[in-house]
């Protein structure tokens, strides 16, 4: 009797081994689910961490090459990186290989990867990670970064099954909670309760900043004013390709909100109380109702 | 030889025994610092509950038989009502006795003062300590609530000087980190480092829970949401009087944000990435330079 060999895990292809990208990996060696990682990425430095950190296996500088021994492939580059990074694989890429990403945006990504693609389309599937820090580079990366968090898929059209279902099979076993939306709804959606957000924190944090008395504001400023501009400590650059990505449903919520701040600067400067506390009573039972009170981790956190 | 008699601790008065009267309490004692505490207020229960907890001695219910025992008042109300009890304890007030106060705002405060206190305004000190909670009652009260946090004193012409300087004692022994500011410089510091985000934070909660979808919406917001608009799980009646004492420097807030996000909304219109980047990066580095990095107490918590 000859022993039966064990089936060959297969091998990860991480481009770009940052927050998500790093965490990925770690996530599925944790679950036993990958064999070989390979790192792809600009920061030398950075990988090199990343060896050793045992979150990949090896540096790899060629794409085409490194994609054709992949039998997985993580995209986790900013957004606008997406053509690029993706065109500089496909020479190599094998016919089947799962390609899928972590892209906080869809529609552009998506736009990116059917112009050069091929008919590889058919086995990338978009995937956005509701996860993340204003920390970033691999020495953030936690295998579990995802456990109990969010993972929103797109599939498209062209999809074959056995690569949605080998995507939505991987992210769950990132510990993840799963499910499917339309690329046009998700930035939508995203537009309104992530990026809107960050467009916010970045815009009060910068008027405060740049107000003659900038130093004496942020002297006063207690835990309710850091735990509200906590994402302004997020990268510029990734947040500016975020919000180039998604324009039109950020450029909505922009739109929306100022109408809502013209309501309230027209109920206070008339002296309209009630309407005022009616806003923030409904907003207050709303953020009750669907997150729940007050966040255990940080306990009391508000200023008056 | 007979033993000389301790002197007699101080007998406070809590008028309003919440998270900010409550704690100042328990701070108090936990220094030793206070001999005899009074409570009063509205909620029979609440001052039940305070009694039970230890944080004070004794409820009553005559505001002037009480203040005439007292040798410090803390008014800890909300700002609209600074004037009705305060005219409540006037008088028994008597003289020399400390009044101070834990209101968010000071202009209107004072204004409330000036208009019953008569002479006692001597001896009314208005503080604002800068540290709360979502939390609201005797039961989020903690001796460590100001230690720490910046206690803002908004000194009178009429104080005299040994008010002045017992107040500034007793914040002091509660941890605090005190320091004097004019009134109306106060009303503006803190309506654009916490009641303009506050207000910002209610919009947005609002115009998320008043979308038809925002039951979707609200599935998909992960922790960045979360801590952006924890001060939406704030008290609105208490905001709206935070509000209402406050119009001008809030109206002047919500019009200057306005002006910021208009001008990111030409840019993000105009695909002007550089300018949308460089408000992203003047903010991220501002709070990087006053506040800091990643806050230790929660680690990663923004998404993308």
């Amino acid at each position: 009797m000859s022993a039966v060999p064990a089936p060959a895990l297969p091998c990860l292809l991480v481009a770009g081994v940052g927050l998500i990208g790093g965490s990925f990996a770690a996530a599925l060696r944790g679950a036993g689910r990958v064999g070989r990682v390979l790192g792809l990425g600009r920061g030398r430095a950075n990988l090199e961490r990343a060896l050793a950190l045992g979150i990949i296996d090896e540096v790899v500088t060629d794409p085409a090459a490194a994609a054709a021994r992949a039998d997985v492939v993580l995209l986790a580059v900013p957004v606008a990186q997406t053509a690029a990074v993706l065109a500089s694989l496909r020479p190599g890429l094998r016919p089947g290989c799962l390609v899928t990403d972590g892209g906080s945006t869809k529609v552009e990504v998506i736009a990116q990867a059917r112009a050069v693609l091929g008919e590889a389309i058919a086995c990338f599937v978009p995937a956005h990670p509701v996860a993340g820090a204003e920390r970033s580079g691999v020495e953030a990366a936690r295998a579990d970064l995802y456990a109990g968090r969010r993972v929103i898929l797109t599939p498209l059209a062209e999809n074959a099954a056995h690569a949605l279902a080998q995507a939505r099979d991987l992210w769950a076993a990132c510990g993840a909670r799963v499910s499917d939306m339309d690329p046009l709804r998700h930035d939508q959606v995203l537009g309104l309760v992530s990026h809107l957000p960050h467009v916010l924190a970045f815009a009060l944090v910068d008027l405060i900043a740049t107000d003659p008395a900038g130093a004496e504001l942020f002297a006063f400023a207690g835990a309710g004013f850091r735990d509200f501009t906590r994402i302004a400590g997020s990268s510029p650059e990734m947040w500016r390709d975020i919000v180039a990505s998604n324009r039109a449903p950020v450029l909505d919520g922009i739109a929306r909100l100022r109408e809502r701040l013209d309501a309230l600067h027209a109920a206070i400067g008339a002296g309209d109380d009630a309407a005022v506390e009616a806003v923030f009573a409904r907003a207050r039972a709303a953020r009750g109702q669907y997150l729940g009170g007050a966040d255990p981790r940080t306990g009391p956190t508000q200023d008056s």
